[in-house]
């Protein structure tokens, strides 16, 4: 019998997908996986509760096809829903006190994922953890990075795995081919390591550059269907729409910018995976609001991923085997 | 002796109005009810105080002589709050599990009030109410729904009082001759539901159709002069305004926006009750924000309703009495 | 590998028991089921929540083989535990504004568990679930009532689903022999229903009588070994304990009391099943203090009843099939 | 026809009582008033708010003929509620930085009340305003007050109405006879201001003395039928039961123990008037709980009061007029 | 050895600025002090909070020199930093019930302070504090007020030292020549006021007016250069930007609205002195964002200020001494 | 001029001690310094947040010559604050995900303050700072550790560091001749980890046993003037005590008796440092009921210490220099 499954009933997985607990045995093309991971937090900490957040805020999205845009008519993601294609394979085991050895589990994670053919969807966490998703992959990838800073603090023996290192170690991954950094504006950004992110080839598109520009000329200066991981500090957005973020900042993008830069991108790059994070359920409205609207995000850039064309293809090829 | 009556002093009724317990002894022209009911909520409850925490945010309102708009140098509501034609009726008694009880009541108090010649101005509670205070009315009227949710499930044996179902049952009474959706946005609409919608002979007016169209333009295909109730789901405001709102979608109106459409309406239609619901003050954040600005919404739009010279001429008929 | 799984990581089910989604497929000795219902509250609603917080906070007592009372150097649970004879069912499905509805699939879910032979332990919810768990049961119980609250108000056409009915539909039960209300204290209980109470054969056991008696003087009035269900409203706790229980009431039994007195009952009396209600997660201390306590005395409640000879019986029983 | 009234539905007056806007129509015999004031606390403010908060907890006591205490059998305020004897005054009005002219209003009220010939059961407000209510009764009293602290700061030039003051102002009034001081123990306390208290002939009784002594012995000091007004700050209570009042302090009184106190109280002295003080709503957990002790107190102090001879001796002269 | 001295850690001074305890041995250009004063709040209070919770927000933009524009590539407050130019001189003292005396040594502080030829950045509390901040000038000084309201009560016997009332005091102080009022919308504006203000030589510049005209065109009718001081209150900002403002407006500027303003009026004015108030910590979301922001547009108004030539050339000159 | 200084009002150092930045000139007998260290947490991180909030609550208790215990008469802390021998030193500087370093830095801090001779009291971050802190002492001691836990988790490779290592580190180290754990009751309590400690010859006192004894016999079997270090981790107190500690568990101590065996504790033995952990500020009741009980302990504590005669021995030999 059909059940209701209001978002208030049941136990939380991702959109009610099924849970796999031994990923050798994944099979479905996009795999949401957690890292409950907030040691690298400099202020409040608390986004080691976001996975499990995400998970209960995403269940208002379940127990329909997809999603509908009314404006447009179109529908996304029935495909993927009714087919069962989504799974949740959990969260990473965490060792608190000892990030390397998480952050080993988290790559191990990723790549298994990645072995099987699936797109990792990773909810965070602080954005320490970007670093330990985007080295599982093997092929050169592009990264985009949506943020209102640029977590590319210098590594130090005493300080190197913080929320605001990641990018730094990712920059110096051999198979990053460039950063592209949209969204920052922080007051507190350091102009040295602007200086750096520069120095080393990357690229920084404050807010003002991407509304002058529109998100598809920022994206056009890469390759069309380049292979790239994007990566989402929900601080990227603007300051109201995201008050349970300890880093959030004024004068950041609005839910409709976001959205049409995340779309740019679906459209012009191959997403091989993608991560939201920085979102502090115990310090946030108590509506949920920045934990729904992460899941919002979430859902409608796989939306967007999934009607790609190249998409598609793997999809139907998929079928057909 | 005139007392300041500062907002947490005293007995919260709306806008310190009289409390009328026994409405075949109202009076006035404006009768301010509550329906604190959330039976019908799909997620978080909480909307049954909001009758209570927008009686006490209208305090903040009170003791003046009216609203008064600076950059126009406009008085509204004045002769309405000096001449006392404002009232407050109380709430609907609320039978717990069986709504059906609950909604008789509800149809049966605005009923009165109308048969009193007063404008309803209900308190939610969630959007599951409205169908009760609509089918109160007995002339034929238009419906205009503020909402980023269409609120059109099917009505099933098992299912159908929810605040999903409200405008299902609207739409089937005789003496409504057509609803207008304005703001449906939200990813988690049905293609189903919007589908029924625009068969049964009502419209949806997406959030970038009021604004590439405006609001004068949205209402001119309603008849000058009509009657029409209006419901306000204050999620049809953008989410950052109504953290106090469990089912606010980003890309929502701004106040300004939900402000302009209401002038629009009062100016064009004879508004002859309108509902403002599904605020949830347990999970506001604690300055009540999300109340305040139902409050502000409520007597702005009363504000301009009360300008039109359709009421004018009413208060001056019912002054010569 | 094994996992740390810290109480923040992975999916929440009771104690990380396994999930069975078809009952006809349980194979468990203990089956944790949720009713997150609170559409008969009274007062503030949120105990819908109540399952999700419970099993979140159950995962602090995972990972571990049952639990341990350093005072007397005994374990419990560790065969339950080690054994996987505990698992989740998951939640009931719930029908908001049509309780009949709910409680009749409650009433099956429940059923589905005696079928297959296991103790149902149910999560709430607000204390009108509880008419619906015990009318699953077929052979005559003893109903032990924890509570501060008489929860036994007339049934009339209107109201009959609150949280303050659900005793007097159980006393009429055919198969209910009596009911034994321990820790009754409120101000608000109504000399009528507790005339009611006794003139139906039932039991009142204020706060002072327990602890004049003692709990095992209590439950010798009861026929050794008879089976009985326990409903613990957490709200037979004293107010300080359950700061997240609305209908919290001064002079309620400490920890100690009401622990006591669930081991005399686990002693003399076969316990066929439980449920644990009225805790309000959202509107508990942030450190959900009550669910913890909730769940801390489930588990110990548990552990009291496999430790007994009947229970060991049964266990060896099965594992000797 | 009868309603249910929810506590949630409705206007919120103390107890649902008829509210009295000219005192000098007042036809009660208990008269409940606010004084909304808070700018004499010296930490967190909020008190401000406890009147409304008190007012709305006290539904939940509301639509039924006063409380029953089914340990003995014996039921309280029947008579009162039936006959209509409690009416709510509403609230002092509050003049903010001028604490003399509210304070005078406050006096006023509270002589225009026991003009009346009724008794005034204040609810605060912080602890300062206690002085100005005491000052409005003409004949001797006695004044007893349930306290962790003193309030017997010196009184200066520059400081004089704060919530540490008021038992200073209280103990110069000519017609107070003596403060007795009923469980004092903060480690704030100035040992100077114990010695001015006792210099000045008042009487400090300490938790520990209370319980050694019991409370009937406390009070046989006092003269048998002495008229005497009664100020619970709620902070005599042990802390976590007053998780909302700022100046909790452990080591406190349980809830039994204060009252019985304040039924030795009642039972030996003629209680004309009473005040419960430091109730911070805005901080109080979600659930309010320290609001609902604090009604839970008022009303079972009321219930004892009218249940002495020398009350319903009155109330039957009163009913023979 | 250098720290990292995340915000969490250390005692919270303004930007972590030496701590200056007799303002006689001053020795900064800048100097921070805090007015914790709430007693002028309308409704709900806890502004006195606002000093402390700024404090602990500064030192999020601590350990780093000065702040960095990544659009521009400009710097600001580098010299300021590096050169210990900043202090913290602490708190007023507060005497509750005794807002003259409050207000007395808040003006003799921010006295010393200029006396110390400093710039004085006043962290509130509540708008109250700013006349006793002003009259503490003695040279000619214009006065800009960002706000949502008017704040420009009538003075009566009785009430005189509300938040609503301070610019009432300020626009009769000889040596103030023009409070130009900024942002002013609410809805809740006296029309007598407003003449008021206009009648005594004023100026109001609605939000459409700031818009329509822009900032620069707002500030060319006060004469080049002039001293004057600006007075922030949090609410001239839109609703959704300061949760934890009580008397929070819809309609209100947007950050970078706000921050133009400022700039602007940095650019054409000596600033002399400027406050930030209404900010209510208590009442925030549990991130503080309120607090945050309010440190934001110090810091950036700051920023804006010693760029300019004329505090370059004071700054330099004090250096050359 | 003396200052009121509420304690809402100015820079928040321990008791408004002089805050002391390089230890070296440190020059009081007793230094506080705070460890801001919640890395170690297994479920809710946040009691990095503990020094803050202590600190802050820390000023209720200021501006007063000690504390004063009513029901004795006897005042403590008088000769330490007005000679001005309280010190506060800061925090320990935190390399978040380094927690090694972070360790190290605390034990050269608690070195510093020793090697002034000074006692140091150390405020808590989570319960894995304990080791750092024991191992700053050269001489033999005993360690007491209050505590529902017993932290005795074996040392691994992959995990070491968190709040349930502490102890199994202290037991290791050459200088403490044993630990006495003194309120251990959690049922998570793992068996393997009683067996060890005992075989390691230390001693766990169950809480049951502690009111047998009484905590006097529970000391006296400690060597009478011996050298002890004292943990206290808040947990040890009974739930309803500490809504702001994760940990907090049902059984605990009452706040009495915790009083009772740190007096006896300072009696009979030379507390050479003590702790107070596990205090999570921004998840306890608003009025910050946690923190200010942490507080309590504290000075009630210290003023026990300093009661002793060898105390007051070292501070008269201090004096005579």
């Amino acid at each position: 019998m059909l059940r209701l499954n209001r978002p208030y009933v049941g136990i939380p997985t991702f959109l009610r997908a099924r849970t796999v607990e031994d990923i050798s045995n994944l099979d479905a093309m996009i795999a949401v996986m957690g890292v409950p991971f907030d040691e690298g937090s400099p202020f409040l900490p608390g986004t080691r509760m976001g996975p499990r957040a995400l998970r209960e805020q995403s269940l208002r999205f379940a127990g329909r096809p997809g999603i509908y845009d009314v404006t447009t008519g179109q529908e996304y993601l029935r495909a993927e829903v009714e087919g069962g294609l989504i799974s949740d394979v959990g969260d990473v085991d965490i060792f608190p006190t000892n990030p390397e050895k998480t952050f080993e589990g988290q790559t191990e994670m990723v790549r298994a994922i990645l072995g099987r053919g699936a797109l990792p969807v990773v909810l965070g966490g602080d954005h320490s953890i970007t670093f330990a998703t985007v080295r599982a992959f093997d092929e050169p990838i592009y990264v985009l990075q949506f943020d209102a800073h640029t977590d590319y603090a210098p590594i130090t023996t005493d300080l190197r795995y913080t929320n605001g290192h990641a990018f730094r170690h990712i920059a110096a991954m051999a198979h990053v081919k460039q950063i592209t950094q949209i969204g920052i504006r922080s007051l507190r950004t350091s102009p040295e390591q602007v200086a750096d992110i520069r120095a080393d080839g990357n690229r920084i598109v404050p807010v003002k550059e991407l509304r002058d520009l529109g998100p598809e000329r920022v994206v056009a200066s890469l390759p069309e269907g380049a292979r790239c991981f994007v990566s989402i500090d929900i601080d990227v957005l603007d300051m109201p729409l995201v008050p349970g973020c300890v880093s959030a900042e004024p004068n950041g993008l609005n839910y409709a910018e976001l959205r049409a830069a995340l779309q740019a991108v679906a459209a012009r790059l191959d997403v091989v995976g993608f991560d939201v994070v920085e979102i502090n359920p115990p310090l946030d409205v108590p509506t949920g609001a920045t934990s729904y609207l992460g899941v919002h995000t979430i859902i409608e850039f796989l939306g967007h991923i999934c009607a790609q064309p190249r998409w598609r293809a793997r999809r139907d090829g998929r079928a057909a085997r």
